[in-house]
C-alpha cells in the first residue's frame, strides 16, 4: 500500500484523518501556485528526528522562509558537528543526570554532544562578522557546516532566510553570550523584523509545526503589510479555549488581518512527528505523479 | 513511497512518530503469536469512516473479540441498512436542526437515516428470540444484515463475539425500549460478563481505540482471571493526570493485575482516525511481505 | 478572601476563569428556576474525593437525577462499607501489585477494600428483589447502607433516581455476575430508558462531570421527548476535534434537538476535581447570601 | 466559605484538586524560605485579566524576577496607556475584522487601543537611551507609565528585572522596528543572558504560567550555574508525550541539572486563569493568618 492510497482513504473520512488529506491538498496547492512557503518550527523537532525532512523540503524548494526556536537550530548544528540524539535509554532522571545524559521526553543527548557543540560554535563565531542580524548569523553558520541533513546548511545553500526571534533562549544563545564575554559581538534582532516583513505577500502560505514564537512571528509580519497569507496550515496539539496563540484557531487570525476570509486554512490536531511526515510523503507522492 | 517506507522512517524517531512504529510491531507480534485480539471501540468511529477497516480486520482474522459502544453498533447498522454519513455540510447547529441534520463534529447524518434504522430494526427485533444476552443479540443482528462493510455482519460471519455493556446508551437501545413497550423483550447483560471472562487468557492482546466503557470492560475481565493480557495497545488523546480510566496509562493496569510487568504495552497519543489506518496499513504491509 | 470574592474576580476575566463564573451563574439559575437537575458522573470522581460534595448536593435538593458509571457506584459503596481510598503511596505499579494496592492515577485502594465490598454486596444482593431495574437496584442499595457521605444513600433518602446504563462495566457488575451464578437474578436495563425519558422536560438542566456514558444517556433521553434541556453545563478536559461525544460542544447538541438555541450552555475546560468544588462553593455562597 | 476552607478541601483529594493544594504549599514555602521567585509569563495573560494579580505579586515582594513574552508586555502597556480589553463581543472573525476588533479567543481589543499604544510608545522611545539591554528597556518603560495595575510599572518600582527574550516577537517589537527606521536604536539581547544567570542560586524558585520561551529561558539560566532551583511550580495544559518543552515534566529538568532530586516540584494541569488566582488567593490567605 502506498502513502497515496492511504491519503485517499483519509480523504473519505472526517475528524483528524480527513484533516490529513486536506492538509496534503493545501500544501500541494501552495506549491502549485508558486507561493512563498513560510515554515514555523516549534517544539523539539530536531531531537525527534524531523531534521532530515525539513532539510529536504528546503533543498527541494518546498520551503522558502524558516522561523525557528533557538533550540532547533542548536540541535541541528549538534548533529551537523557530529553529535547525535539517542532513543531507548533507560533510567530515572536522577540516574540520567549522573550519567551526563539529558532527556527530551523519550529522546536523549549526552553532555558530550554539547561539548562538541561548544568547541565548534566558538570557533565559528571567531570567523563571522561581529555585527550581524540573527538571520545573517544563521546564514553564516550554514556556510560553516557541511551536513546535507542540516536545515541550516540547506537554508544557506538555497538562500532561504532563517529567523530566530528568541535567539538567546537556547544553548546557542548561551554560547554566544560566552563568546561575547571576551569578544565584541553584537547581534541585531530588530533588523530581522524589517527583513521578514519584506518577504510577505498575498502569494504566501504559512505552515506552522507547533505554535510558539515561530507562529506569532510569521503571523505578525502581516500586521505591517496590506496583504494576508493566502494559505495557512498548522499542526498542533494545543487548543483554543485556554487563550494562548499556540492553540488559537487560524480563523481567529482573520480578525487580525493576518489571513482573510478567502484564505485556505487547515488545522490538524496531531503530534507533528506523526502528521508531518505523513503529509509531506503525501505531497511528494502527488508531485511525483505529475 | 509505501506505507512500509513511512513506518521505517517513524521507527527511527521518537515522540508520537516512534510510537506509531512500536504499535505496528506490537500488533504484528500479537498476530504472529496467534493471540486472541480484543478490540475496544469508543468514540464516533463508524461516523468517522473507520467501519470498513474494522470490518476487514474481523474478516481477515486480525480481531477476535469486540467490545463496542452502542452508538458504533447503531451507526454500523444504519450504513448496513442503506443509510449514510455525510461530510462537508455547512451551517450552524440551529440551521442543521431545522434541516433535520444531526452533527457529529464534522460528520453529519440526516434524520432520514434514523427513520430507515427504525423501520429495519423494529422488523428485525420481531424476528429474534426475545430472551437473549446482548452479545447474542449482536450476533442475531449480524445474521439479518448483508453489507460486507458492516463489522456486525463480519463478526457474525466469523463468529466473533461483540459485547455492548452500555447497550441502552444508544439509539439502538432507545429502539429496543420502544419495541419492548408492546412486545416481551428481555436482554441479559449479566450473562455477557461470564462470556467475556471465559475468553481471556495469557495468549490475549487488547487494542483500545479510545477509552470509555470498552476499555474498562475488556480490562476488568482480567480481574476474574489468573491471567493478564500479554499485549496492550491503546490509541487515545486523553491523558492520565485527570484520573479517568480513558486516559490512564497501561502501566497503571499492572497494579490491578490486568497486564503484567512483562506484557508489551504501547500508548499512541493521537486521533484514532489518523493513527489507526496508518498502523493497520503498516501491519498489513508487513504481513504481505511474508 | 471568600470564594464569592474569588468568583467575582473570575467574572471580570475571560478564558477558563470567566467560564467558572458563568458556570456558577448558570447552576444558580437552574436552582432558582426550580429545574430538575440531571447530574452525570464520569471519571474516577469517588476515588478522587468528590463523593461528599455529590452526596451533599443530593441531600440539599440541588441535584434531582443522577446518571453514573458503575465504578463511581462501586467506590461510593466501598467507602460506605468502611473501605477507603489512599493518597501519597510510593512505588512503581509492579511493586503496588505485589503489595495488593491498586492505583487510580494518584489515588490508591487496597485489595482489602474490595474484599470488604464483596462481603457486603453479596449479603445485600440476597436481600433484594431478584427482578429489578438497574435504578431500582441502586435505590435498594441506598436502603442498605448508612453513611451520609454516600451519594447512593442520599439518593435513596431523597428519592433521587440513579441510573447506571453500563452497570456490568464495573466491579459491582462483576459481583452481580458472581451472585447470579448460584442465585436467580435478572437486572432490567431497558426499563430504565422509559424511566429517564419520563423525567425530562423543558424545566430541566444537565450538569456533566466528564462525558462518557452518563453524558450521552442524559442527552439521548431528549431524543424521545418534544422538549430540550433549558440549561447544560459541562466540565471536561476532552476536546471536540477528535469527534467523540465526551468532547463534543454543547452547541452540537442543538443540531440533535437535545438543547435549543435559547438554552443556556456553558463548557468549562478543566479538571473536574478543580472546577466543580469551586463552582459548588460559589453557588452555595450565593445562596447563603439570600 | 473562604478560599482557605476550599484549599483545605482540595488538600484531602487527589488528581488536579490535590495539586492545587500542593501548589499553595510550595509557593508558600518559597516565600517563607525567602527564595528569589522567578515568574514565567506565557500565553495571553494580560488580555485574560491576570495583570492585576501579577502586578500585586511584584508590589508585595512575592515575585522577584519576571520573564515574559513580548505580547504580555505590549498588552500591559496598552492598559497602562488607557487602552482596554473587552469581553462578550459577538460576531464572526470577518465581521470583527471589518469593525476593527481583534480577537484573542474570547477576549477582544479594538484597533484604537493599538493606535494609542503606538502614539505613547513612540514618544517614550524618544526619551530612552538608544543603547539598552531588553531588560533595561523594560525598566525604562516602567519609569514612563503610571498605572499601579501595570506589572511593568510595579517591576520598575520594586526594581524587579523583566526579561523578554523574544522581544521582537510582539507588537512592541514591531513598534521598536518602526522607531529604528529613522532613529538610531540598538537593543542588546545577549547582555540579558549574563544578567539572569547572575540571579539564579539554590535559594531560587520558579513559577511557570504556561511554558514557551519564559519557561526555557528561566530553566536554561541554571545550565550556566552550579546551582539548581529548589522549587519549581508550573501551571500548564500542555502534555509531555509530544516532546515540547512547554509540556515537559519538571522531573525531566532533573536530567539537565536545572532542578535536583531534592527540589520540590509541582505541576498543575489546568487553565492558568482558573488555577493561578485560586493558588495566589490560597497563599495570601495563609500569609494573612500568620
Amino acid at each position: 500500500m502506498t502513502v497515496t492510497d492511504l491519503i485517499s482513504e483519509y480523504r473519505k473520512g472526517v475528524f483528524g484523518g480527513g484533516k490529513i488529506a486536506e492538509a496534503v491538498d493545501i500544501y500541494e496547492e501552495m506549491l502549485e501556485k508558486r507561493c512563498t512557503v513560510f515554515l514555523g518550527l516549534a517544539g523539539a523537532l530536531i531531537p525527534s528526528g524531523m531534521g532530515k525532512i525539513i532539510a529536504e523540503l528546503i533543498r527541494d524548494n518546498m520551503v522558502h522562509v524558516v522561523v525557528s526556536t533557538g533550540a532547533n537550530v542548536t540541535h541541528d548544528l549538534i548533529e551537523a558537528f557530529g553529535g547525535f540524539h539517542l532513543k531507548g535509554i533507560q533510567g530515572v532522571d536522577s540516574e540520567l543526570h549522573e550519567k551526563g545524559i539529558d532527556r527530551i521526553y523519550d529522546a536523549y543527548i549526552e553532555d558530550g554532544s554539547f561539548v562538541l557543540f561548544e568547541e565548534n560554535i566558538q570557533q565559528i563565531l571567531q570567523r563571522v562578522d561581529p555585527e550581524l542580524s540573527v538571520s545573517d548569523l544563521m546564514n553564516e553558520l550554514g556556510r560553516h557546516v557541511q551536513s546535507p541533513h542540516s536545515f541550516i546548511r540547506q537554508a544557506y545553500l538555497k538562500n532561504v532566510p532563517v529567523f530566530v526571534p528568541a535567539f538567546t533562549d537556547s544553548i546557542l544563545g548561551l554560547q554566544t553570550f560566552l563568546y561575547s564575554q571576551d569578544h565584541p559581538f553584537f547581534l541585531d534582532h530588530i533588523k530581522d523584523v524589517g527583513k521578514i516583513v519584506g518577504l510577505v505577500s498575498d502569494a504566501a502560505g504559512a505552515i506552522f509545526l507547533g505554535g510558539g514564537v515561530p507562529k506569532n512571528f510569521i503571523f505578525q509580519s502581516m500586521l505591517m503589510s496590506p496583504h494576508t497569507f493566502s494559505y495557512a496550515l498548522q499542526i498542533t496539539t494545543d487548543r483554543p479555549e485556554y487563550g494562548g496563540l499556540s492553540g488559537a484557531t487560524l480563523e481567529e487570525a482573520i480578525s487580525w488581518g493576518k489571513v482573510s476570509e478567502t484564505s485556505k486554512l487547515c488545522t490538524v490536531y496531531c503530534d507533528v512527528t506523526i502528521a508531518f511526515p505523513l503529509i509531506v510523503a503525501g505531497v511528494r507522492n502527488l508531485f511525483s505523479r505529475k
